[in-house]
Parts: C-alpha cells; structure tokens; sequence
C-alpha cells in the first residue's frame, strides 16, 4: 500500500499522521520531529508491543521503557515509570517520546511527555485498530484515578503519528472488537460532522461494515479495512480541528456511546471489559434513549443495533459484566464531561447524532435503561 | 490602598491580576471565574494558610483541601490529594480550584486544575512575597520528582490572581528574604526587558531597594514595597506575554539566578534552603560568571552582590548548605532548561543581563564558581 499523510491544527499544534505499511525507521521518526540524538529519545512500550519496539529500534541502542499492558497499569506509577526512564535516558525538554501501542500506551506517554519539564517532543506509533480510529489521534492524554478512567490528562497532541498496518497482523482478536465498535461510531456519524469530507463513496457507512463482517486477516489486512481506518483518522481529526479542547459542541459528539460506555467500564471494575465492548453496549442504550424521546427512528435504532450484534457485542441489558445498578448511576454522575452539574447524552437522530441534556431526562428513566426493564 | 488591576494575555489564556488591601470574598471570585456554585468550587491551601482559607470561607461551607506546608510536601502525593478532594467535592471540569497560599501551593493547585478533567477553573490567592514577585503569575505550574525541582509541571494560567496586602502583615521573616531575592532579580532586569513599561521613576532599581532596606512591617506595609510589587508583577507579566512558553530567549531572562540556585536547591536537598536563599547565591555566581567572561563590568558585579549581603543572603562558595560539588554539577548538568543537551546561563550585563550558552564554559571553570576556587 501506498503511504497516506494526513495533516490537521488542533489549536495551536500541529499534529501529522502517516498510513504506512511497515514500521517506521528510528532515523524517520528522529527527523519528522526534528529531534537531533543528543536531545535525547526515549521509547515507551508494554509487553505486548514490547516486540515491536524491538523491532524499531533494530540494532540502535535506544533506550526503552517497557510498562505492564491492559487497563489496570494506566495509573501514575507508570507515569513516573516513564518520567523516571526519561531522566535516566537524559531527555531535556526538547527530548523526544515515541510511544508504541495501543490506547493505553499512547495515552500515557503523551501525558508524561505533556508535563515532562512542562512539555516535551512526542511522536505515537498506534499498533492496535482503536488506537488508530480513535485514541492516538486528536490530542487527548491521561490515566486513571480514583477508579475514573482519564480523570488526569492534559491537551497534547503528538507531533506525528504512525499507524503502520503491519502492527494489525499479529493483533488479538479481542484488540479487534474492541476497535470495530470504534468504527461503528464513526460510520453512524460520518454522515453528520464533516460535510466537506463526507462523500459517500469514501464514507464509513453502516452499509459498508456489514459488508465487511468481523475481520479475518488470514490472508492480510483487507483493503476496504485500511480504507475505513483512513476515512475514520480524516472523520476524527476533522472533528477535533473544530474543537480541539472539547468547549463547543462538535468534538463531544465523538461520545456517542461513551457516556454510558464509560460507565460500564468503572461499574464492571476498570480493565475487565474492552473499551469497544463498553462503547458499542452504551451506543445500543443511546439508541434506546432516543427512541424514547422520539429522537432515533425506529429503522435507524434498529440498523445500529443490529450491526453490534452482528459484530458479537453485548447489545442487551443489563450487561453481564455490570454488578451494580446503584454504583453504575453514581459513575454516569461522576462522568467528567458534565458541564454545570448536568450530564450530556448523544443520541443518533435520522442522519447523525445530536447532544441532549440530561435535563431532559428523568435519573430513574436512565436506570430502566441501563437495567433493560424500559417498556417499549 | 486602591485596588489595582492588570492583564495579561499569555499565549490564549487570559489572566488578571488584582493587587489590593483585603482578601477577596468568595462571591467576588466566584462572579471574576464565571463559576456557578454548582460547577464545585475548591479551597486549597497549607498549614501556614489554612486561617486565611478560613477567613475567605467565612460562613460558607465550601470544602477546603490543607496540605502540608512546605516544599518537601511538593510531590504527587499532594498533587493526587488535591485531585480527590477536588472529586469529593464534585467539581466538573468547569468546576473551580482556588489556592491560597505562597509559591509551591500555587504551583500544585494550579498542576492538579490543569490536569483535573484535562483542565478545570484555577484562581489563585498569593500570600507570600515570593508568589506576589514571581511564582502567581505567568503560569508556570509543577511538583518535584526524582529530587528535582518541578520535574513534571504545566503552563495553565490562573484566570484570576489576587495579591491582598493583608497576607503580608503575618509573613515570617524567613518568607520575607525568599521574596526580596526575586525583587532583587527584576531589578536587574527592569530596564532590559520590557521598554514600554521601562521609566525610571516607576522600576524596580537597585537603588529603590537599597533604600528600601531589609522589610519591617511592624508599622505596616511599607508603601514603597507595595510599589515595587506592582511594578514586578508588570515586568514579570510582560516578559511572559512575550514568550508564555519559554521557547524564545525573552522568558529564559527571568531564570537570572536559577540555574545555580536549583542546582543549589537540590545539592543542598530540596526543601532545605528556600528559593529566594538559593537564587540569591545563584546571582552572585552569575556576576561571577559574567566577570570572567568579560561581560558583566566590575561595578556592575559589586553594586548587585552589595545588594544581595545588604539584604543578608549569603553570597560567598562554596554555600554552606552545599554537600557535594559532584552532586552539584550533576544537578547542573540535568537543569530541565538545556536545549539540546546544552545549558544556557542568564548573566548581568552593564545594562541587564543576557543569555551565555555553556558552549562557551569549561564545566571545571563552573565548578570552580560554585567552589569559590575561582581566581580574580
């Protein structure tokens, strides 16, 4: 495949992305971001990427700093695992971070390197379908606290982002339903956020994942794949470039389905269920909320649900995985995008999504939601 | 006193100071922030500043976070007590953070606001001479870690920052001399700096505080001292406008003193000597430094040490607090300012001071510095 280079501004910065098949060179990623070797560079890993850290820095000595994978380890003492190793590797504040790995990895790494002496340089290589429809682009950082997912983060977006396709073959079936339900996102709101992007022969359309089916890349990563990954970086970035900090209302409808989804994930226990699985129940419960406030057409409801069920999500409530009714309730109130005290929802409306106020909605009714006891 | 009022834009953020007699009230910081009582608002402050937090609170039940005072507190464990009481508290990333105390409770209140939801409200209330002249403003935010000073840190300036007079009447003599060392440090660079603001009769000289002389406020505050303030805080302010983030030369003027006072700081073992102690030392060295280099003129070099011994710092190497040169150099070589592996010194100049690259230095020269082996 040919390389694809994307370029957006999310506020100030200016943040590339690069399509590609294979991993990138030390010397490549060195000169895009302008770092020289006597800045220092420091690479940051789990051991499930740990592998292909190796493999990037061939023969080169580099340093790298190899955390625990999974959700439970995106706490601040990986945070200083990675501060600790950048002092020891002598990175100034004109060093370089190069995370590689999934969401977790590249949230944290560029959360050190966002506070690292008030800010160093930092590139991502997203290894992980997730990571490359959604975390790795648009500048969030983070970890968890206080069983919160991200309650500390900061605004930093990488200064170039590699998303070699090659880091898809070994990726474990879990990684990939995890980020499909990303792009079940993106295809019920590509239609809405991006007009001037949004044809519908490029487009991530419902259409086109059902014609795609739960990924088999026995013989390869398929073309229409790389093309939706694509299409959902250009969605994404697109997105974030008309509200970089989340103030306004556009960036938030990237929520869709991680309101409740988010809340799963703390009342499941942080790390017990994926991020996909989380977001795809809470978008089935999106679409519920709609009906119920005669914003999601019947038809629309229905086609969401039925492409997570058929790309194996949990679409029925309550979730296996949610013990608690009650704790569920009290992380939807704690989510960290209230603004003056009010939850937000997204819901898909007949082309998209809108926002609505929680103002709208009773906290009981949301219960019956999340318990599957609403009376259609 | 009138109130006085100043603002700064620093980068995209815009931040007011109010210089005036009385502690604001929490409706007037309220109304200044643009918070709502229900967004959640948070009192922060130490041991030393927990009766002035009580005394805004006032009546009113607003939840109050006290910390530990000193610089040894200044680590993730305060930071992380902060981000709790602030949860507890139930801010949303629109609620507000209010911390009342001297620099490194302004600092971390400001760190934990700027990564609590990826950043919430931040007013700050400074009540020592040191946060008044130096660290309340421009938006420098930080902790320590490994041993290092503010290690991990942010630029996220406050909104609103409040300087009542008031919080001086109770500073110890120890606060006092950490503060008259910045003022002594904007005096040397007054008329360099920011010409707009630059007349005579309004700098900060050295003169002035020669008159001035070591701070008795036993009949109140002294109304030269006010000025002075006031002046610091413009020229502090305009020299961050111009560069918010220190990638120009312009902000790194204002580190005159700070790379040996650091590396004083940590070879002495943070927390032990106070800033202005350690920037005062640094000074000297600096002159030192600018001597040999046959950029600062002798007279130059004497009026300004004259100074720091009149206002009782000490000034002769090796400092008395320092244990191990080697330790020393070592903290120097890891100043969290080098650019490109290189240190950069600030040195006093006929008229104010200028940038010196260690290109230019033999490290066994600056060992000799901080030794006092230094032959003139």
């Amino acid at each position: 495949m040919k390389q694809r280079d994307y370029s957006f501004t999310f506020g100030q910065a200016l943040s590339q992305v690069h399509i590609l098949e294979q991993f990138p060179l030390p010397a490549t990623i060195l000169e895009d971001s302008g770092a020289i070797p006597s800045q220092g560079i420091l690479l940051v890993c789990d051991t499930n990427t740990e592998y292909i850290a190796k493999k990037i820095r061939g023969s080169q000595n580099l340093p790298l700093c190899v955390l625990e994978c999974g959700e439970a380890g995106k706490c601040w003492t990986s945070i200083e695992r990675i501060i600790t190793a950048a002092k020891s590797a002598g990175l100034g504040r004109d060093g370089l971070f190069v995370g590689i790995g999934g969401g977790v990895i590249t949230d944290m790494t560029s959360f050190a390197a966002s506070v690292y002496m008030r800010g160093a340089r930092l590139c991502l290589i997203s290894t992980t379908l997730l990571g490359m429809v959604d975390a790795a682009v648009g500048g969030k950082t983070g970890f968890d606290l206080l069983g919160i997912k991200n309650l500390a983060g900061t605004f930093f977006p990488a200064s170039h982002i590699y998303m070699p396709m090659d880091a898809l073959k070994t990726l474990p079936s879990g990684e990939w339903k995890s980020g499909m339900a990303e792009l079940i996102k993106t295809a019920v709101l590509d239609s809405a956020i991006c007009n001037e992007v949004s044809r519908a022969e490029t487009q991530v359309s419902l259409d086109k994942l059902k014609a795609l089916g739960p990924v088999s890349i026995a013989n390869g990563i398929p073309s229409a794949l790389g093309e939706l990954i694509e299409r959902a970086v250009l969605v994404k970035g697109r997105i974030v470039e008309a509200d970089p900090k989340e103030q306004g209302t556009e960036r938030a409808l990237l929520n869709l389905g991680h309101t409740f989804g988010h809340a799963l994930e703390a009342a499941a226990g942080l790390g017990k269920l994926s991020h996909g699985e989380a977001v795809a129940w809470g978008m089935v419960r999106s679409c519920e909320l709609g009906l119920a406030l005669g914003i999601t057409p019947e038809n629309r409801a229905r086609e969401i649900t039925e492409i997570i069920a058929a790309y194996d999500y949990e679409t029925a409530a309550p979730h296996p995985a949610m013990k608690d009714a009650a704790f569920f309730m009290q992380a939807l109130a704690g989510d960290k995008k209230k603004k003056a005290g009010k939850l937000t929802f997204v819901v898909p409306d007949a082309q998209r999504a809108v926002l609505v106020s929680a103002d709208r909605i009773e906290p009981q009714f949301l219960e019956q939601i999340i318990k599957g006891e609403l009376q259609h």
